[in-house]
This record gives C-alpha cells, sequence and structure tokens, in this order.
C-alpha cells in the first residue's frame, strides 16, 4: 500500500452510497484504496479533510470553448491557428481552453467535454476535430474530450467519418441543433445523424427548439417593437421546447437509439421526457443551473443590462417550470445537469451588447445578442451550496447529476466515481461548520467573462481542494495546476441504457 | 300549411334526439314543419316513409373532384377550361363534379365540400377560386362548396385575398399540408397562414404527417427493395401521424385558432386530439371509413391490387389502432367523418397502376402510387350499416359526424338538421325489416373509378331516398336529379367553438 | 292541424340545434309540430314569445322534498302521513312537495326526480316507496319521478324488489352513499347493488366520498377545535372525492355498470370521470351550480352564516376547481347539472343552525349542521344567465346539461325536448333587449327556505313562461299552476350508453 | 492495514458503480478497505474471486418466519416459547428462523426482516415483539430485524407503543393489511397509523387489495363452483390491487407520510405508483421474483398441485402485466424487489392442500388455501440470472433493488453496499466461464418446505460464497455458517426521502 497522496477523514461520496470517516489512496493519478486510517509513509502528501465531504469531480459535458462567436462565424479560417495561437482571437468567444478550463477547476470541475463545431461549409468533420486539437492541446487546465456539432451530415460524414470518429479520434457523442440557422438540421438530417449513431453506439444531443416558431414570433415581435432583451423570451414560450422535444423522441423512437436533450428549462417538455422514460426509451434530459435558479426577471434589468442572461432556451418566467426543473431533477427525469457555459462577454464587438448595437432601436434588438451565459465555475457549487445544503437533493443526487451520470452517459470510464481503479478527479468540500457563506460577484471568478448571471447569489460553501489525477489543482481559492496538464480522453460508448431492439414497422436498419 | 312535399311517418333522427311517427312537411325547398300526421292537400307529393330512419343528408366535408392527377401537375393549364369542358381531361382525377357528385346523392350525401387547390405556382388564389368555378358550374348533382388548399401562403395571399376569400367567395376553411413535395408547407407557412386565419375566423384543416420522416424511410425501403404497395405503409408508422398532430396542435395552441385534423388513422395522433379537448383547445378531429373498416392487409392483395388502397396516412395494421378510431367516433374525439373522396383510378396513365410501371422492379413502386381511395358513395352507408345497425353507436351520434357536425364546423348554416328552417336535405331509409342485406360491388357504385375498396362488405341498408332542397335526387338505387341542379353555397364562419383568448406568453396577435 | 297552444315566434334550442323564428304547436299536451307560422284558428291559446329563446323544460334529477332532517330521523314515523298531510312536519326538510315544486316551476323546471329514501331500518323499499308516493300525490305543481335511495340493500331487496321497483313503480335507477353514517354502503354492499343493477339496466347514482377520512379529519379538527363551518370544506380536501369516485369508477367497472357520479366539485375527481369516458366506461358525471358560481370563502361569513353554504362534497376553495367543473362542462365530462335541492332552513330546530346551538363552542361545530343547499329554482337560470349569457357555454350546451341529458339518462322518454310527440313541456325566456337585469334576493324565490346561497348574484335573464304538457304553469313572475298539476312518471331505463360487456376476469354474471 | 479476511480480484459492484479487480479487505466483520492489490500478511484469510461479481449480501425485507398458519390463529398461545423451542410447532408456517435463514443465506441473502405480527386480540405490541425475539434470538443464520404487522392500532398501541417501539425496539417500520379478514384495517385505521408513523418517522408498509371486492368475488365464484386454485386469481383482477394502491396513495398523500406498497403484481397498481413518483410523493413500490418470472398458467396445474402458486395478489395471467412489473424495475418504480417468503407447505393440515380437504368439492375451494410461496432463497439468484445475466437489467440495478434499496428504506445503516464502514455483508458470484447452468429442483434448496414455485428454472449462476460480518457462512453448496450467528439489528429511520411538508388542507398535524 505505497500512496502518493492520501486524503484523510473525509465524507466520501458516490451516487448511491456515503462512507464516513474514509481515506482515500491515491497512486500514479489512480484511486488504489478508500477505508478508514489507510497507512501513509513518510514523503507521502497527506490532506485532512476535517470531515468534510468528499465528492468526484465535476464533470461538465456541455461546455463551449474556442469556438467561434457566431457573427464572426463567415470570417473565420482555423487554418491559421498554430498550437494554441489563435491569431484572430477577437473571433472567438471569450473563454479559450485556457480561461476555460482555468474556471472549471475553480468550481470543482475536473472533466470538460466541449466541442468541435462543423460550420456547414466544412466538408469533412476530421479537420475541424483536428483544429479542435489544435485549439485545446497544452492549454487546458482540467481533463477534455470533444463532442462533435453536425450541422451539415453529408453521406460521407455519417457513413464514412462517423465510424472513424469513434474508432480512432475516441468520439461517441454528436450534438445537433434544431434550431439556428447556421447549425440547424432538418428532421431528415436528424435521421441521417440517428441512422449511423443507431449503428455505431452514438449518443446524439438534440437542441430541441422549434426553430420556425421562433423566427416567425420574432419577425412578428419586431414588427411591434417587442425587441428588448426580455422578448428573447416572448419569442420562445415553453411549447416551443416542448413540441421540439416530442418531434426528437418520436424520431428517436422509430430510429431506436438514445438521445439526450441538452439544456431543458420547462415543465412540458419535462413532461415528454418523462413519459418517454416510463416507457423504457432511451432518453435522457438535461438541465442546467440557470433553469433552477433564475427566473425570467433577470431579463428585465435596466439598461440591457437583461442581456447578459439571454440564453436558448430562455430563462423561463414561471416559478412553475423551475419548480418542474427540479422535480426532474429529483425523480430521475434528468440525468445529468451541465452548465452549457457558452462564454459570450458583454462587453465585446460580438458580445451581448451587440444586441444593443444592431438593433436600430434604443432598446436594441434581442436578436442580435449572442444566446447563453458563463457557468462553467459555478455548476458544482451552485448544486451544492443551493441543492444539498439547502436540503433540497441528497449528496448522492448531486453526485450522480454532475458527475457519475455525465461520465457514465459519454462513456468516460474511468471518470465519475471515487473508487478503486478510478481516476483520482476529487473535490475536498470545506467542512460546514467553519464555512463563511459569502455572496457572488464575478470578480471571484476565473473565467474571461466580464460577468456571471449568478451576482449576487449566497454560496453556503466551494470546493477547498479540486484534485485531478491525483493532483490539486485548486486550493483555498486559488488556481494551482498547470495548463497543458489537462488530458485529451478517448471515450467509450455510453454505459448507460441503450436501443430496445423495437422497431415501429416492418423496417429496421 | 301548404307544402310542396310531405314526407309521411319517419323516424326522425337529429343529432340529439328521435322522433317517432314524424311527418316533415316541405315548402320551397325548407324544412317548414315537422310533427304527426300533418295536412297534405291536392297536389302535394306525399313520400311514405313507413316507419324508417329518416336522417339528414349527408354532409361530406373533404372530396376531392376534378384536381389535377399529381404526376400531370406540371402540365396542367386551367385557363382552357370553358363552362366545365375540360380540353385535357386526362389529367383530371377520374370523379369531376358530375360523376362525384351524382356518385354523392347516390350515397345519401347532399352537400360536398370540395377543395380549390392553389398549386405552388399560382402567385394568387383568386383565379383558382375562379377556376374550381367554372370547374363545378352547371356540373353538380348536390350543393357543394369549397375549401381552398393553400400551398403557396404569400403575404399577399394570407393578408389581401383571405379576407376576399371569406367575405367576396364564402370560403371560411383552408387546407394546408404537412407533407407532399408539391404542396407541403413549413412550420413557419403554417404559422402565416393561422395567424391570418385567426384575424379572419378561418377554420384551417391540417393534414398532418411528417414528411421528412416519410421521404428518410421511403429513401431507405426503396434500397432494400421493399417496395411493394404495403410498404407504403411501412413509411409511415403511426408516429409519423402522431408527430406532426402534436406539431399543428401546439402551432395552433400558439396561435389561439381552431384547426381540423382531417383523416386521422391511429390511435396515438387521436390521443394528442382527445389531450387538446380535454383541455378546451379549439381543435378538431376527422376520421374516415376506411380507417374504421378496413386494416393494413388490404394493401398486400397479390397483382398490385393492393394499390387500391393505398392513401395517406395509410390504413393500418393493427387492430387496436382501428379500435381506437371507433373509441375516438363514440367519446367525441372525432367532430366528423368525412371520406376524403380521392378518385385515382387503377387503370389509368396517371392512376394507381402507375406504381407498378414507374417501379422499375416486378412489384413497382409505392412511390408512385397516387394516394387515396373513392368513397364518397359509400360513407353514410357504411356508417349507418356498420355503426348504427351494428350497435356500434347510435342514430344520433350517426347523424351528428355524418352531417350536423360537418355543417356546423364549416359554417353551412342551412344543412345538417332536420329542422324548421333548415334545408330539406334528407335521408330517407328502408324499414329495415324488409331490407335484404347485399355485399357490395363497384358495379353497384356510381362513380367513375374502376374499383372500390370497400368491394364485398355487407350493407345492411342503403338510401331509399336522397331528398335535396325538398327535391328527389335519389330513389330506389336510380339517380334522379339533374347535372347541374347542385347549387354553391357561401359559408358563414364554423358554429363550433372558436378561440379561447389564451396568449403563451406576451405576444398576441 | 288543430292545437291548444300555439307558441309564437321563438329562438327554439335543443341539445343539438337553433331554429329561428319558430312556432310550437300543442295539442293535448304534445309537441305535434314545429315550425314557422303554424296556423291558430280562433280559440287557439296564443303565446308570441317575441323573438326570445325557447328551451325545453329544466329537468333536475337531484332533488330532495319531504325527506327527514338527518337529526330527526331516528323519531320518525311515516306511517302517519295521510293525504299528503304530514302531522310531524317539523321533521321533514323545510320543502316539501308543494313548496319545492313551486319553486322548480318558478325556476323553469318542469319534472324533478326526488328521492324516496330508504332507512336502514326499513327492511323493505316497496313501503319506502309507497310512502314518498303518499307525500307527493296531489301535491306537485311539475310531474316527478322518484330514485330509491338504498341504504340496506339486503338480498330481498336487490334480488327480489328491484325488479318490481323497475317493472312496477317505474323506477330505474338507486342512489348509494359512500358516506353519512346513517346512510353509507361499504364497497361489498355497493356491489350487491351494481350486480343487481346490471341485471335490471339500472342507472346506480353514487355520492362519491371517503367517509373514514371525512370521520377522522373531523375528529381531529374538533381536537383543535377548528370547527367553524368553513372547516367543513377543511375535512373533506377534493381528495375525499377523487378517491372515492376512483373507487366507485373501479367498482362500476368489474361490474360492467352505469353509474352516476352526483355532484362533483372537484378537479381531481373529475379528471377520473374524464379518463373512465375516454376508455368508454358508461360513468357519468353530475355537477352543481353551486361548484361552479361559488368558493369556499361563502363559508367564511361571519356569525355562522357560512353554514348556510355547507354542502357535500364542499365548495371548493381554488378557483382551479372551479375552473375544471366548467372545463367539464364544456368538454362533456358532465352529462348533466343538477341543483342538490336540500332545503334546511337556516333557523330551525334540525337546520343549519343547529351547528351552532350543539357546537358546545362558542363558533360552533360544523359536524351538527344539515348539509346541503337550496337550488332547485335558481339552477335553470343561474346555467342560462351566468352560462349562455355569458358566453361561458352554447344554447345547445345548456338544453343538453340542464334538460336533454337528464331525461335520456334517466328514461323520461317523453322529457328534454322539444320536438314531435315530446311532452310539451317548455320556458320561454324574456327578449334579451328588453330584459332588466337584476340581484337575486332570497325574497324573490318561492321555496319555504329562509335564505339562498346564490343571493346577490346578478341574473340577466329569468323564464318568463314555463310550461307544462302545454299548460302555462309560471308567467311573468307568477306561479299560475295548480299544486296537483304534476304527474307521477313510470320512467324507462337509460336511453345513454350502457354496458360494454367486457369482464376484468373470468367471471361474468 | 491488518485485515481478518481479504476477499481478492472481483468485479465489485455497487448500487452505482463497478469496480473492476478490486480486493476487499475485511477487518472485525467491517469492510475496511477496497482497492486493487490490498496487503495481506500471514495468517490473513484470503478468497480469490478469480474475477467473478461481488455484490452486497442480500437484504430481504419481506419474510414471513414463525409466524402462525392462518388456520391456527385462533389457537395459538405464544407464551409457552422458550428459548427457540415451541411446543406446538405445528402450528407454525414451516419456516420457522432456523430453516428460513439457513435458506436465506444458501440464496445469497444476509439480511432478512421479518414481521412481528400482531393478533387483533392483542392489546398491546410490546409483548408481540418480545415473543417474536424468543422465536429468533440464537435460532438465526443471518442478521434479521422486524417490522411490526399492525392488526388492531388501538391509541395505546399507535400513540404510546409505537414511540417506544422506534427508540427502544429499533423498530421504524409497521405493516398493514387493506385485506384478509384476521388483519385488514378500515381506512380510519389505516389513517391513525399513518398519523403516528408520520410523528415518529416510521415507514408504513401496505398490502393494498380491496377486500371487498375479493370476498364478493369469491362468495359469486363459489356460487358458481369456480373454486379451482387457479379461480383464487380470479377472484382478484388487477383492479382489485389498482384500486387499494390508488385509495393508499391518497391516504398517505393526505397524511404526508411515506409508504411501501408491497408486492405489487400488475401494471395498473404500477402506474398509479409511478405517478405518484412524478409528483415527488413519498411512495416506494416493492415487488417480487414470482410476478417477474411467473404466469398464472402455473395455478392451474393439475390434482390441486396450482395451490402451490396461489398468492395474494395473485400471479397475473397477461404478459402485459410480468411487463408492466419489469418496466417499473427499470424505469425505477419499483424501490425494492423481496421474496415475500411465505412458507406453507403443501402437504400439512394448515397447508396449501387444505385447499382440497376443506373444499366439499372434487376440486377444492382456493378460499381454504394459505396465501403466499416459498422464495427467500431463490429470490437473489433469480435476479442475477433471470435479470443480470439475461441482459434485462444492469448490475447496478439488481445491487440497488436486492441489497442497497432496502438498506436505505429500511435504515440499515451499515447494510446494503460494499464500502468502507459497512458491515461484510457479501456475495461471491461464480466466474462466469466456469459455470455450468442447472435447472431447479427443490431439494437443492434449504428451506423446510416440500415444493419451490420456481421449480424447473434454469439458473445461470449461483452465490459462491456468502459471508455476513467478514464471515463466510455458505460456500460451494454448503451452509458452513451457525445457527445464532445472525444478529437483530436496531433499525434507524428511512434513509430514502421523507414528507414534502405539503398539506391538503388547513389541517396539518
Amino acid at each position: 500500500m505505497n500512496f502518493d497522496l492520501v486524503i484523510r477523514n473525509g465524507t466520501v461520496v458516490t451516487a448511491s452510497d456515503i462512507w464516513e470517516s474514509c481515506d482515500i489512496g491515491i497512486k500514479d493519478g489512480i484511486i488504489v484504496a478508500v477505508g478508514p486510517r489507510l497507512p501513509a509513509t513518510a514523503g507521502v502528501q497527506v490532506i485532512d479533510a476535517e470531515g468534510a465531504f468528499i465528492t468526484p469531480g465535476g464533470v461538465d459535458c456541455h461546455v463551449h470553448l474556442s469556438q467561434v462567436y457566431e457573427a464572426a462565424v463567415d470570417e473565420i479560417d482555423r487554418s491559421v491557428i498554430t498550437n494554441g495561437v489563435i491569431p484572430d482571437l477577437e473571433n472567438y468567444v471569450s473563454d479559450t481552453y485556457d480561461t476555460g478550463t482555468r474556471s472549471a477547476v475553480a468550481g470543482g470541475t475536473t472533466t470538460v467535454v466541449t466541442f468541435a463545431s462543423q460550420m456547414k461549409k466544412d466538408e469533412s468533420i476530421i479537420p475541424v476535430i483536428e483544429d479542435y486539437h489544435k485549439l485545446a492541446k497544452d492549454q487546458s487546465y482540467c481533463d477534455y474530450a470533444f463532442h462533435v456539432i453536425i450541422t451539415n451530415p453529408t453521406p460521407q460524414i455519417v457513413e464514412e467519418e462517423f465510424p472513424r470518429m469513434v474508432d480512432e479520434y475516441g468520439i461517441t457523442s454528436v450534438k445537433l441543433y434544431m434550431t439556428y440557422k447556421p447549425m440547424r438540421l432538418r428532421d431528415y438530417q436528424i435521421l441521417d445523424v440517428m441512422y449511423s449513431a443507431r449503428k455505431l453506439g452514438i449518443t446524439t444531443m438534440v437542441h430541441a427548439e422549434n426553430t420556425d416558431i421562433i423566427d416567425w414570433m420574432t419577425r412578428h415581435l419586431e414588427e411591434k417593437l417587442m425587441t428588448q432583451p426580455y422578448h428573447h423570451g416572448t419569442s420562445r414560450p415553453p411549447i416551443v421546447e416542448a413540441e421540439a422535444t416530442n418531434r426528437a423522441i418520436c424520431l428517436a423512437e422509430l430510429m431506436d437509439t438514445p438521445i439526450l436533450l441538452v439544456h431543458i428549462s420547462g415543465g412540458p417538455a419535462t413532461k415528454h421526457i418523462r413519459d418517454a422514460q416510463t416507457r423504457l426509451l432511451p432518453i435522457y434530459g438535461e438541465t442546467c443551473p440557470q433553469y433552477m435558479f433564475l427566473l425570467a426577471d433577470s431579463m428585465r434589468k435596466g439598461d440591457f443590462e437583461g442581456a447578459k442572461c439571454v440564453c436558448s432556451p430562455p430563462i423561463r418566467e414561471d416559478k412553475s417550470d423551475q419548480d418542474a426543473i427540479w422535480t426532474g431533477i429529483k425523480n430521475g427525469t434528468f440525468t445529468i445537469v451541465s452548465s452549457d457555459h457558452a462564454p459570450s462577454k458583454y462587453e465585446h464587438p460580438h458580445g451581448k451588447k451587440r444586441g444593443l448595437q444592431h438593433g436600430n432601436l434604443p432598446h436594441g434588438k434581442f436578436r442580435f445578442i449572442p444566446n447563453g451565459l458563463p457557468g462553467v465555475e459555478t455548476r458544482v457549487p451552485l448544486l451544492f451550496s443551493g441543492g444539498v445544503l439547502s436540503g433540497r437533493i441528497s449528496p448522492q443526487k448531486f453526485v450522480e447529476v454532475t458527475s457519475t451520470n455525465p461520465a457514465k452517459l459519454y462513456g468516460l470510464k474511468k471518470k465519475g466515481c471515487i473508487g478503486p481503479g478510478f481516476d483520482a478527479d476529487i473535490v475536498i468540500w470545506y467542512p460546514q461548520a467553519t464555512f463563511q457563506p459569502f455572496n457572488l460577484t464575478n470578480e471571484m471568478l476565473h473565467h474571461a467573462i466580464d460577468y456571471t448571471p449568478f451576482e449576487g447569489i449566497e454560496f453556503k460553501n466551494w470546493p477547498r481542494y479540486t484534485i485531478i489525477r491525483g493532483k490539486v489543482v485548486f486550493s483555498h481559492g486559488e488556481v494551482v495546476g498547470e495548463m497543458g496538464y489537462g488530458q485529451f480522453i478517448l471515450r467509450e460508448k455510453s454505459l448507460l441504457p441503450g436501443p430496445r431492439d423495437v422497431w415501429l414497422s416492418e423496417w429496421s436498419p
């Protein structure tokens, strides 16, 4: 029993169990023993948890880093990137792999799955994957993996490149959009993607909103000059998400293939997912802290500040939707909680304030506000403080949705669990009695973004240590890890239940 | 009390009541008295019903007449029509207004609502309506009205022509397709139509099938050479209809406007409609006799005969779907039962057999089979014989779904009821005791089509007299009315519940 | 065409249709003709409706008359009644057949179905029926029929007397209680009743509340001194009704027999009924005006006045329950709307105020308040004014739930319809333009009760004439009919859909 | 790191995770380390798992041992028991603590929760608990705890004894029956129990069947001589369970207290539980292997052999019910799977054959067949072989429902998990490759019963070692533990989510 690091005396939590007064022995970055009073010979690093909670490092599987601002998408040329150096950095969202993953570890997240995003003009996804490798290589503070965003599923891509993506590049999930003009796929294209996904064991992530309704509503709201940030939400009532969610589930049922509905925000969509799960369809649900802790009023802040809370689907107006999200976490409808970290600055030529500048109207036009919120650093502490410590969810449920299930769903086989053989990715919290609650300000965060939508929220605890593969990377408020320590992870297929081999007609692949 | 015609001694049925031993007095084509022993002076025509059922004449609001075969749609030039004479008749479906309405009256239908169908290239619908008037004028044996099929809802059409359509042309309903390449609208266009419909009190009819799934399945079935007529059904499992039905309901809920889902065929779509009605959304449902009396096995007949039963949505495979349709009629989910009379011949260059000829395969390709079945003549007798006389539905329910509700839904204010002030459109049945049941053969029918999907089905009664505005037009198996007797009807707005003034966000029209 | 009475120029409404400018010809108490401009020879009585609505006379199938105050049930001896004279009248509820039916006709109701109520000690129901005949004979202003309340379903009663009840006494419905100690049946007994009902075609009315919950809550509320009238509602939250409703439906499904759930008050029970109807079980629902127009706050009135609104199930607290009732009327869940006229006086030894006197507490005990409200006179005008004239329901729906469906459900074959052959039971309303809305006070009513729960509510119309079998019994605010004019009606079996012959196991009767 | 026992090289499964190539270090009966290659000094016992699955010992929380045959319940006098010696042993069910727990450990179960059963005549439950302690003490091969069955919840018991039961006797769950004449509680009594349970944190187990329906059906089946064992099922169609399940949930919702519905057998009851869980009510579900692996045909076996499969609720006829049970396990509706081990012999004066002897009919009367099946030994292997190895459920789900959840639900804080600090209760399976599947015969089992309902079923694995608190008690088919080794466990309150503090009216405890 020779350890590199022993963590002493924690209240260790897994997705199902709690082990009190427990030590963790780590060797070569791997957890090799758990149990009370593990031996530590001289020279072994020892951290005393002082009885505090110890949870698996956060696994955030919905993080946008180093993608291109939508407004700049036509100008971009990724071939000019070399070794993480991006000459036209202003075209990229304001968290690249360095600042984004620095922020992640400061919030207890040890693995992120980010996106390699095909542009419609990209005729192959292999170079796209390689471009993102260039963007991330030697830049990351935490471990990382890629999903591939498919915006143009040509036969070559789904038939020839998908197998390579899985086998050679270790990418076992793709994401697709049912909305956003530069991204969205028609149902026919979605079926093309799902058909290949079905055969290869790929999990398909779906951004489900009915794009035609959004476009129609946006046009008509603009005609009425209802264009303030708040009316971003008006343009996308919950039925927009619910309809597309039902449609995505129908397509997945037809193709008998697992999907994850990303960032679900409202009650009606949640019900569709629950109903599908009741029938054992392999339908998974994701939600995000913004839908658990914020309401649409946050988009009403004056002077265009509301733009800081513009994301899609929008943060909901009705408390009943927020309640439905919490209910869905508790009853198991939501498999995972991710941040959907989408790091648009407020003050930036392509940033949030663009909605004011391009609006031709004194109160701007929500259509020009880039979507999305930063949140990779706050996700884990929000769920711990506002979930576990508020009595809403158990410690095990917290671990399940922030770490274990994300790892299982996306085939991160060595992540998401404090147990023998798993990577020693660990968060040690402060002993509750000694922690002084504080109210968050953006200056406390480590991202490159000039605001946080969670400004002012009280935190009753925060990660004291973040440990990745046995190495402390964040300690008592300081990032102590090094850029480039993070490794790319080749993923396996999903460990959660997959197809049922049930077909809706005489056809099957 | 001076009558032109007195019908004696019937069992008169309305949508709610039955009056036994009842006479009906008619003057100037209008019902002016109901009651026992009405006086009849000399010279008054008297028909003795001998105690038999008397029901309001059938109102069939889903009848395709004189439309163009899809295969000929690019060649058509309607400007050459004069006074009902169609020089290129072979391009038109095989029932035009003369044969189609002759068939209608022979089956107890006294009013048909047919379609004036915009082609995508038609930049205005006004000429389209006028073309169809030319096609129908002086050709019809029964009264008729038009729906307008919208395939290209330009701003000019929905904003400027819809009001004229309602006010000048007496057309208060439009139909749109979510499938069929030459017809289908995207959700955005559907919203454009519904937006105008909402403001004008128009009822929108929706053919709800997910076109992308159909296209995708068709391609993949062809790759596997699964192209027999039967696989038309394989390409369109019930989820295809259910998904689109849910989507149409969502769009209608967003726009707070009444819609009718046409020709519903399966249980899952029926459930969506029922759920919407439970919530009081103004969602109406239509089904057709083919979904009540046939199963998909009818598409398996050898030598390509199965093509005769190819329609969309397809006749379903599972008895459970057929049961769900009957259940939906009984519990009120289906507002109306229509024929969807779509008169493609089997032996015709553009007809059903085209699927064999254009297939490049010995068993043909279902993709080339024109969709739809003839049924305008059989609808009323099928529901009476297979519904009322089989004990499945009450006489009142029969009247409700075949006559009263269609008239109310489409604003045919003087149709659909045996009562004072209504048009004397009446069916007198045979006294049950004297009727000899028979099995249908196509020769018995009066359409111009070379088959009936209901061949061989037993009928336990049949209309003995069909009367339109007080004139007998069908009697004891003979059409005795005259072509051209039928009048065009200017319609009012729907008499069934409409919008609720409930909006899903801060936007409203 | 020789009439006794002609009603001219009305807007005649049936459950499905409206006939404008319509006359009604009546001979020997029967409607013998409807139509415009009927001939009236000299000497024929003519009433000019002046274009106003004419609706079928109200059929109120839930009316308690001449029953015994619960507090007096042990003292009663019905053998002393002779010819409608009741020596110990103070033991009887304060509307007997004379005042109760006088009130009915003054509110447009032409037929009431009242209750012949077995007491547990009654070993036979035949004498009970005969006793109630004695109570009603020559006392009634309107036509009437009986339900039998079964509180002790002995084998003799269900096996031997039920057939006589149906065949000899023309009573085709029984009512049973799942609550109230002196009345309630256990599930086993309910099955005994339903078993016989199934075989004889009897409709079973069920008062569905879980009696154990009520008793338990009442005891515990009393321990906390929460005994004000308002807490009658606290003791019976909607789940009390919902549970028993579900149970009753289960028993009926097992026995495949039609039931009516009486006086449904809340959303959850309504949902159970709707779900059963969706599956085509012969489950019928009744609600009452108090659940449509009042909320529980009416029980909070000071000085024990709240007792006036104490009924069971209680008037609900949440607007959502009230909305659910209206929704259930509109979507067809509720087959009928009855008054549940339960005429306890406020100031009376056994009346409402008893709850104050027997309470031993300054604010009384709700347990001692006799349940129920008067409402036979207000039911029809409330639904017309607050339903039709407020735009909530159509005139046809009003007719359906207040007259046509009650008549059909309970086999009143000649009632409930303005049509040839039906009894000329008719309400003529005031022409809307000429009617001066007023706010109701109890003095305007014709019952023997010292309050109305609907005090102060505005009425936008009121029956101008009430006509029974061709005779005007109420005109312009005056009761002009005579006591004793009302006839007892031998009823037939229900005309609404009955058993489905579906069994849940290998057993069937 | 000083161990008493090291288990080497297993595939260790928890309710959420799998650790491959993992050792387990045990000291003083407790798991003190898990991890690869744990050190074992000389003298430490080592077991090589050879890569096989290692799962937490089974926790079977529904086991009837040493209860009295129902037929003998009036004759019993428990005061004569001394030190586990039962003079009138023939009155007791045929598995007492010795044979029952011997059978348990032979099937991989390490903890049983059995019942201390109040008889209606018992005015106190404290002596009942002590009697059962006498029956169990020094008799058990495995650890054990008690539920108390409440058949007569007097105020003294629920108010005064329940607190002692929890605090002094370590019993935190009670069971009640809604059926069986000698046991059943009325709803009022159930509320009394739940009220106290709510205040004390007790979990209430409910046997939910509508007793009145059962009694009624039984009487009527006997009248038709439908009394064969198979008709036990006829008397209790799924609606019997569904109704009572809904009622129990309503009572629990009213009282805001957690309940477990025991031995759920059919789809409709499962749906009620799922719906309640969707709403976050603390409603838990249990099912049993007989409902997962058998169908009602097993009751049709000739010569009264069908009696061997008579239990309540009955094994279901429809495959759809069996499927619903599996679905409920997979989607999480069923919290636990228990055996409901109810050890009636077939050949025994009070045993199964009694139904033949007391029937007065050549084919017996199912009413006299004692209910229940033996299954404590087969439960764990059936779920492992027929669940995990058949691909129906994951190893983690197996652990969750057979061990972890039962331990959590019933406050067995040191049971149900392979993790530091937990009792070393462990099952080591055979390496799959080396295991020879076999078909079960009753002779292979270790209970005292003369049949098994699972006769002939194939097992693809079986526990190779059963270990309790670090001691091997079963090895390679031999029970090697000692009677009396098993300890009584003082239980804590449930660790699963409890009350929500939501009340349905103004009343709360």
